[in-house]
């Protein structure tokens, strides 16, 4: 069954292993005529290739994006985007020592369950790595968010028990710092827990934050493709991801009805606007004109290299210790990754939000 | 654009408003040759149904299941099975006095952004109640799910702050107490509280637990359809939930690498087992054949009697009072729709999995 | 896996078998706002209805509808539409005789094989009284196409030997005459034809044509989503149906490249047109501003009275003789199913097609 | 709207345009463990690749295959299998001379008003080159029926009036006949009409007949996913396809139910069999265990080089004269993608039948 073919209007199939030829996805169902080239997809891999910092793996991958399809003449033409990503730093080799051996927190185990096999290299389709094609999708996504005022943007807001001051949030600085921190103090902090972390083979816990700004009212869909409903899916299909939360999230569980309602208020502008958002811009899977907030908490990296208890491929007892270059926490590099698939839903839900109305249809046709 | 339907292999197609002639669900896909009856879909609904205890509203449905469809000399026939619910309890006029307004923490305001109007009658398709149609599908899912010695059960976690304890749960107590928890001393508590709220005319928000045994490992698949996303989005789809987890949720962000990887260890019976299960049972979005653990928390009930300040659909400022029978907390009968959600997500990934390996598939048809 | 939902934007879920409670369908992702009654639907199902003409059976069914949600105040809501078509005429025991035996041309044995059993009154699901919950949706696209100014009609064009002459055609005798035939001449041959045909208990194959008129050019989707491969997907998913082309259909496979082109030539209205319509005004599977031309042949009712060899269920050689009411000819309630079917899909694509191009999708949102 | 991506357990997503850098397909859902590598994939490009023989276009492409991934250690692992095919002849040139001008019988116009613009070399996204894609999913599907013992072949069976000996069939000659006829005689009357036919300019029409053997009984679902519906949907889906029929197709039209329906014998082995094959394999749209038999009819290549009316982009009249290399019949490189893709759609519609009885699911998990 597909594991890996996603959206409804839009269509995103990704495919490709840590350690084979290429990663890749394609994009079917994007709107022609938007102008498009490699470097507004690359901007976004970039925020999520390995290397990039001090917080993250010291493995090279240039993760340079190519353009199969879909474009002509620097525009795209309404037809399937493809776009590769050569895999250029494999050292298979690493693997060798552990193919028979069932790496704690990984998908080692549960892959040769499913198919039989699997490969070993890297954690092969399960791999993180395979991210990186939702990325270079969710990128052109953006490219078209943007061009009708909505921002989605995402960032670490936390690392263990350093958390980002939610009331002094810099929202440039989520491009620059090494942890993807819009918060110099807390990136600073988080830093240093991470060198502690490293110099123990250990790895840390983190979460994300993603706001989408600037999305009109009246958009997602009742029942069962609610907007918060899709964004949860596609969140927690990040591999690392744990919970998923919109607006206030857990928090709402312990409240008073009269506490966590939004009152509805007129704005200056003759629309209505809610006095507070703990909703997070959603109300029974419709947008309703306010920020969006998604939350998710990601698990720290399953591979440490202090020793483990496991067991090989035939069942035995073992150790494990597990060498290579590894990131010692998710959010830095998986920010990206939740904020693009947050534009690839919300780009999606647009869409299909075209048709809802009949006298919308009757114009588009008889105008 | 499909709100409404549902599923890969099963397909859930619901439909019907509140205050409408009846609710209902098309299941389409359902395996043929398994025994079924009206009673069988009634039991599931009996938890769901309002009215059923002094945790929730007082106003009575019979929510009496109809079988249309799909069932013949008492087995399911592998066509469409339609089950229906009439709607008997309608008092519209309740709603007539607020069809002008915007309750807070409803629907009604982004339904009329999206559609331009929209059923103001109980709210219509963004009841509650829609989700009755979905437990007579998961009822029928959790048949099939109980001969695989599969057992999905949810139950209320916590009422505001009354929690359930987790290591004194009886499981028989959940379809008895009044609040659907497992734990007779909470349950208790629980009802104080909501006696007091009810008397202030306020609410309070609740959590749901689900546990599912037996779910043999290699079930899911990697990338967009794995186990526990499907999972977030189907749960996040039931209107008052904010927030999902799996397995130790959103705690795994402050966790070492060390602390939160569960390691592997030879079970009895020569097939792999966890020490732990902080992972809920799911690695790499396919089970490991651990129990799967989720968690939900549900906003408080929004309909809530004291005033509130809104807006009226020409974007004027009012109060707002919302009489009627509400139900005080959300959990106690959203619990058997999460454990449906489950049961049905479940089993349509089993389906998928039928076809995982080429050798499989061969034997099937070779045999 | 899910025979019986359809469609991208409007999903389409029937269900319903011949002889059990009712038939129906939810028509999920219909856009909101357009009028909607009863009789709407009804004009449509009065076409296929048995009983209604010389031409067809003799059993009487009132194939009344219900509609159960997505109306209210008499417009569409944008929620899930359900209608119901409950079974009156139910002669079960009109099959008793027949249950072990596979009746040839029908499905009997193909749903014994692949679901162990099957509902053998009527042929249940496999029955042609299926598409009456087709017409029901169908019905419904109708009245938005006839909105934007498109028809959509089906008729009868042959009956055996006796075709329509295609230089003389009165659309408004599609819905009076007894074969569903626009040429009283050649309704009137084929009374004859079929008089004499159920007097042996024998029957006879017919063909039908649909037109749709209005269609603007730029519908439909290129590669597997092409407007020509949906509607033949739809039409030869209609029962009888073993044939269905597009334009001049299958002579064009003995002609010349320089015959078969269509020209194109510039139109009072600063528009483009063909010269010709070879094409059926489809090409590259996107309308071209021609009328649409489709064409599909069905077999001979495979329900006659005449001796026939088959086996039972144990395998064991039988004769069969099928007594009980049937249409001696399928196109003259099969053109409405066909015109309802066209109708689905026409409207489906150009509700997909409203987000081809970023500018609209940016002036949708931005205006 | 997703145009490209198609299937239900099997996702086929393909991309590319004719004179982009590649064409491809990414195939999710495959089983894992069959052994593939790019030769499987080859020997079917190799049969569409233009310029094999007098037949066809003298226009070079190598259509060498490239597998990115979905396989390690020479088997399929499960996960998508994604296969490019760079373009290496491209002479984009050949078009700016007709840039501006639509040519008839192509989509030039249709994508034009669909989109706002398109890419004109050769075709861009229409073009027949997009069907390598097809064939290189179709191919490894192709693998996986033949290791069931079921066999798909498609050829040419017409060109202009030269029709194969369906009674003297030699399958051999398909792979190496310049038509794909089977049927050496016929080949040599051919391309003496293509010889005639090419040097006046023209081109001609022509058929395709594809035989499904080995397919066991009970493989399809009923209503829209018939097996007889999927197989037309996914063969009008090819450019120039414009009827598509099942059996005897369009002669059941003129035929009594006494002579088309196929009576069932006893099989020596205890199974059933029909005496004749008019329905061609397929009852209430599953099949029946004969062969399945599906027919084609394509247009000639509307790429002529006799001089044509057309507008330009303007909507001003002009004359078209199209030179550069291409095909005078659609047939023999079309023959097959027909074939792949019905073996496409067979295996995909195999693979949802494994879930159709409980009993399967049953012992399937619990064995």
């Amino acid at each position: 069954m597909n594991g890996s073919t996603t959206g409804r209007i839009l269509k995103m199939s990704t495919f490709g292993e840590s350690h084979g030829p290429a990663l890749g996805v394609v994009l079917d169902g994007f709107p022609a005529g938007m102008e498009l080239c490699e470097d507004d997809i690359q901007r976004f891999l970039d925020r999520r290739k390995p290397g990039r910092s001090a917080a993250t793996t010291s493995r090279p991958e240039a993760d340079k994006a190519e353009i199969l399809s879909g474009v002509f003449g620097g525009k795209t033409t309404g037809t399937p985007i493809a776009v590769i990503i050569r895999n250029t730093s494999q050292r298979s080799g690493d693997y060798d020592a552990i193919a028979d051996l069932y790496r704690p927190g990984h998908a080692d185990m549960t892959f040769d369950l499913k198919y039989g096999f699997r490969d070993h290299r890297g954690g092969g389709r399960s791999s993180g790595r395979e991210t990186a094609a939702r990325v270079a999708a969710g990128a052109i996504c953006q490219k078209l968010l943007s061009e009708m005022g909505i921002t989605v943007l995402a960032y670490t807001s936390s690392i263990g028990d350093v958390h980002v001051n939610k009331d002094n949030i810099d929202r440039e600085l989520v491009l620059t710092t090494a942890t993807s921190m819009p918060d110099a103090d807390a990136d600073r902090k988080a830093l240093e827990l991470i060198k502690k972390l490293r110099a123990e083979g250990n790895s840390i816990g983190s979460s994300v934050d993603c706001i989408m700004d600037g999305v009109p009212a009246g958009i997602g869909d009742p029942v069962f493709c609610k907007l918060d409903a899709l964004l949860a899916g596609a969140v927690m299909s990040i591999g690392s991801v744990k919970s998923v939360s919109i607006g206030d999230g857990h928090l709402v569980s312990e409240r008073l009805g009269s506490e966590n309602n939004d009152s509805f208020i007129p704005a200056d502008d003759g629309s209505i606007s809610v006095s507070t958002n703990h909703a997070g811009g959603i109300l029974g899977g419709i947008s309703d004109g306010a920020p969006i907030l998604l939350h998710a908490d990601c698990k720290p990296t399953p591979s440490i290299s202090i020793p483990q208890d496991t067991v090989n491929k035939k069942g035995e007892a073992s150790k494990i210790i597990i060498e290579g270059r590894h990131d010692p926490v998710i959010a830095p590099r998986a920010a990206v990754v939740v904020e693009t698939m947050c534009a690839f839903v919300l780009l999606d839900s647009m869409l299909a939000g075209m048709s809802s109305r009949a006298e919308n249809v009757i114009s588009f046709y008889c105008r």
